[in-house]
Order: C-alpha cells, then structure tokens, then sequence
C-alpha cells in the first residue's frame, strides 16, 4: 500500500542526514554522510542526490509530497540561507534550488527551529501535542527553539533563541564578549575552558593528568563519573549556570515544557539534578508549579524530525489550486517556456 | 461632527483612571481617580461610573464603540482577572460583568501588555507601528509586554514577560528567591535596599544623613544628581543589572525596539547611559546593530493608550452579525428572559 511521505534534510556543519518520514513520524529509510564542501553548491546537489537514492529505497509508492530542510543558520525572510560554517553560503536561495530539481513544495528553517518542532512533532518526542515549549540546544555551540501557542518564534530578524548569549553572571572576559555569557562557560568547549582554568590554578585534579592541551568536556564528565572532585564541581557549576538561563526561559516565555537536547545532553548526569533544582527554585514561582523541565529522547533525530514536521505543513498548507499552477509552471520551464 | 471613540481604563494598585481616546490615540476626556477598595466589586462600579461621566463629557455623538481595560494582574483563558493588590480578585469575570452593562465589546488584558500595546499605537510611542517590541516596565515591580509579529506573547499560562525573575548574577538571597533576581536588585524598592547596605557597610555618602529607614530610590538620585559618588555608584549598578536584562531580551525575542518605561524611567539621567552601552555590548551582536533601545515618552498614559488599542481591535473583530446577535441578547436579558 502506498504511504503519504515527506523528505527531511538535517544539514550540519560536518555532518548532513536524510530520510524519508511517514505521518506518525515513522523514518521508512535514511542516510547520513559529511557535507561536501568542495564547491559552493555540492550540498545541494548532495541534497539532491540524497532525495534520488531514499526515493529509490521506499519506491514510487511511496514518494514524498514535500521537503523540510533545517539549516545551522538562519533563513531570511526572502528565503535566503546564511550558514557560517558552509563555505560560501552567505545567500543560498536553498528552497528556490531545490524546488526546481524536486518539484514539491519546500521549505527551509534554522535548525533550532527544526528541533522544538522535532520535539513536538515526533513520537518519542519531550513535548509532543505541546503549544509553548522551549528547546534549549547545548552542544558546542548553544541557541534555543521556541514555539508559542503552536507559532515559532522568529524575530524581528530572524535571530530569535540566541540563548548563548543569556547574561547569567556579572563576568566580563573576552570569551563572554566574543561567544555570549551562557556559551562561554557552558558550551561544550566553555566547560573544558573552565577544567583548562582549574589545572592552571593548581586546583585540576585528575584534569591535570589528562593535560590542559587535550582536555575536553568528555574527559571531565568521565572523570566526573569515577568521583573527581575537581571535574565534579566543574559540571556542579555547569548544572547552576544552565539552570540559571532555563529559570530565565521559563520567566519570560511561561512554556508548557523546557527541553534540554544537544551534544551535552549526553553528559547529563553529571548537571542535570543541579540544572533542574536551580531552574524550577529561580524562576517566577507559579511557572515553577506548572513547567515541566526534561530531557530530550530524540538524540541526533530532532532536527531532522523537525524538518519533517515542517514538510507535513508545507504539504498541508500547498492548495491544490496552487500546486497545479506550480506544476504547470514547471513543465512549462522544462519546455523551455 | 461625530467622533469614532473608544473607552480606555487603566487600573492600576492604588489609581484607576479612564480616558474616551479617538482613532488616532488622542484623548478627548480623561479622569484619574483613588481605586475604590472598600467592597469586591466596588472597582467595576467605580469603572461603569467613570463610563458614563466621560461618555456624558464628549456627548451622545462621539460615544464610544468599544472598552479596552489593563489591569494589575493576569486574565486567565476564560476571561477572568487576578489582581493581588485588588481585594478580592482572585477571579473576576471583568469582561463579562462590564460588557453586561455597557452593552459594547469589552477587552481585559494585562498592564504589561497594555504597556507595549501603547507603544506601538500612540502618536508619540516609541515602538510606533512595529511588530516586534519588548516593552520593559520598571516601578515598584518589574515585568515586560512582548510583541512579535504584531501578536502579544502570553505564554501558556499568560505568565509570559516576568522579567523581574531574570537571574543576571549568581547571587542568592531571601530577596532573590522572593522577588526574583533583577527585581531584588533594581526595582526602585531594591534600589533603596542597596542604598541601605552601603549605609550600613559605613559607604553610605550622603545616603547616610537621610537615614536607612527613610531612604527611597528618589532620594538616592536626587544625591546622584548633586554628584554624591556613593549614589552615583548605586545607580551605575542598577544600570549594569538592567542593561544585562535588555540584552537578554535582545538574544532572546530579537525585536526591533526596546522601550524602557515605568516609575524608574523618571531616574533614566542616572543609569541610562550605563543600561544602553551594557545592552549593547553584551546582547548578540548582530541583533546589537538592527534593535533600537529606547526610553518611553509615554508616562503614565502608556497603558491607557494601550487598553484603547485593545479595544479599537476588538470594535473591528465584533462582526455587525455577532453585534446584533449580542444586543439583541442584552436585550433579552433587561426584559427579564
């Protein structure tokens, strides 16, 4: 029997994965590969590679009727793509390219977008059939997805959920001006700053061993876990200051849920039980009463469950009307109109 | 010539005032009075009676079509209002009970969002027909009204925008955890609370001859002003707090205006440089180049004038069809159906 499809494209800054999903959320098949850098457009044309070979293994039966892209970076309003660590892409008109070749509706979002809407959307998603939720995504970089009542939130500009940035401490150093407070300390590669800074001040204990060229936050959740004091309370004030920015999340978007998701997830262990107290003990009490703070079960599949979802409302929102125009337009292209 | 009006009320803990405001935001009859505590409802009579005093000001012929009310507190999804420095509101169906009455469409919305909603409708708002504005009300408490895409940001349990919870250091106090951090600190009762801490730490400056148990947030600016250095000094603070809390704001909601009003704002000569280079500096710098950061021209009348914008809405959202169907209810009821 023929299944109703869409196909979601995850685009990373190394990595880009694809697949096709079904309409509960269900990945019929996918694939995942490094971005190929070698020219301006090759992620594109991978992207089109990559939707020929998953309709190729789920079969004509069941094609998708829309594409959903989450991009690391942001869309304009024009529909233009700006994506730092892609080279050459300061404007990539993505969806226009993509349209052309694919001829369904496509539609393209950041990838903090695409991960509150994973965390909706999905199955074993953290806030699934939820309107006001917040993603906070840590990794080694930081940014927050927001949906209020079931509208992202976008921006005057597009720039929305710039969480790295929160002020959660008066600290003034060149790190917190260049990456933002949150992110300078509590990114992955903040919190081997904080473990380097320990082993300079003598304090660094097992940190010391591993040495402060190599040491990274994987090291310092491993030697959290066999009972360091030192990485320990690295993580302790980790858990505080993350906890700090979601009670500040909490306090002015008054979600249903906080997800926590993104590369440090995988380490909340080590902060989580300080996170949440210091999160629901700081931030306005009667949002305290009713938010519910948890962890992402989504892994690396947020986004590109996100960008399923977005697909599913590019389909739904194409009229037949429109969708008849547009094919029409495009065999007219094709014939050389 | 008859004049299109609507009815404006600001209530606020201690002062109601009501105002017949016309199309272009200008108020045609205003009155300010003393809230009327001495019975629950004692305050909706006191909102009829302003009613029809204004409306028999500007006469028959400018009438008006509509009612738009901000009120200390929240209105919950079924349209009834909390107001903790109300006696007794706890859950007043405000809407309803006035609507009965004055037999035109009635609006109840919150202060904080009356406030940003002023901004952008009055001729002289700061914010002036934007779409994306955070409104930061700074008093004796501490909130925020968020506009994005021209929708106010209400947050699932219409607690969004409670900016006085922000945590912008790591302290921790009985004040923190019973007012929030940013309104511990820079509300103007947090602002004489430090006062009083240099007083008693021996730092005082001329703070000291006015004593600890009078000492107000005006008088710390007053000495500010004449050039007291441990006044100054208090102040710079609050400006440091506040414009870590502005670049939150920006990170976060990426709007194109900041408006900064409330009673504090009466002192912006004494920290406003501070806030605005601190906001801009530490918010996300691309944000940092396209958000404007603003002082309110507004005063008290920013709420009034927001409540009018709420209620020119709702006279153009009250189909003729639901118009008719509604008076002829009204009717109904007053022949004793």
């Amino acid at each position: 029997m023929a299944t109703s499809t869409v196909l979601a494209i995850d685009l990373g800054g190394t990595k880009i994965c694809a697949a096709i999903v079904d309409a509960s959320g269900k990945l019929l098949a996918r694939k995942t590969a490094p971005v190929d850098k070698r020219a301006k457009l090759a992620p594109v044309k991978q992207m089109l590679a990559l939707a020929d070979e998953l309709a190729s293994y789920v079969g004509k039966a069941n094609r998708y009727c829309a594409v959903g892209v989450a991009i690391p970076g942001l869309v304009r309003r024009d529909g233009t793509v700006w994506a730092p660590n892609i080279p050459g892409w300061d404007k990539i008109p993505l969806a226009r390219l993509l349209e052309k070749e694919l001829r369904v509706p496509v539609v393209v979002e950041s990838d903090r977008a695409a991960a509150v809407l994973g965390e909706v959307f999905a199955p074993k998603g953290a806030a699934r059939g939820k309107s006001d939720v917040v993603a906070l995504i840590v990794g080694t970089g930081i940014g927050a997805g927001i949906l209020t009542e079931n509208r992202l939130l976008r921006g005057a500009h597009e720039l929305s959920g710039c969480a790295g940035w929160m002020a959660v401490t008066l600290d003034d150093s060149p790190e917190v001006r260049q990456l933002g407070c949150l992110e300078a300390y509590t990114a992955g590669p903040g919190i081997a700053r904080t473990g380097k800074a320990e082993i300079k001040s003598g304090c660094g204990g097992g940190m010391a061993n591993i040495g402060a060229d190599k040491l990274s936050s994987h090291d310092i959740a491993e030697l959290a876990r066999k009972g360091d004091k030192a990485a320990i309370e690295v993580y302790r004030r980790t858990g505080t200051l993350l906890g700090l920015a979601v009670a500040n999340l909490i306090s002015l978007f008054d979600p249903e849920v906080v997800v926590f998701g993104g590369g440090l997830s995988g380490a909340a262990d080590c902060f989580w039980s300080e996170l949440k107290q210091t999160a629901l003990e700081r931030c306005q009490p009667i949002s305290a009463k009713k938010v519910k703070v948890v962890l992402s079960k989504l892994g690396n599949d947020a986004n590109l469950l996100g960008a399923a979802k977005m697909a599913w409302e590019a389909a739904q929102q194409t009229k037949p009307a429109a969708r008849a125009r547009s094919k029409k337009q495009v065999k007219a292209r094709a014939a050389g109109a």
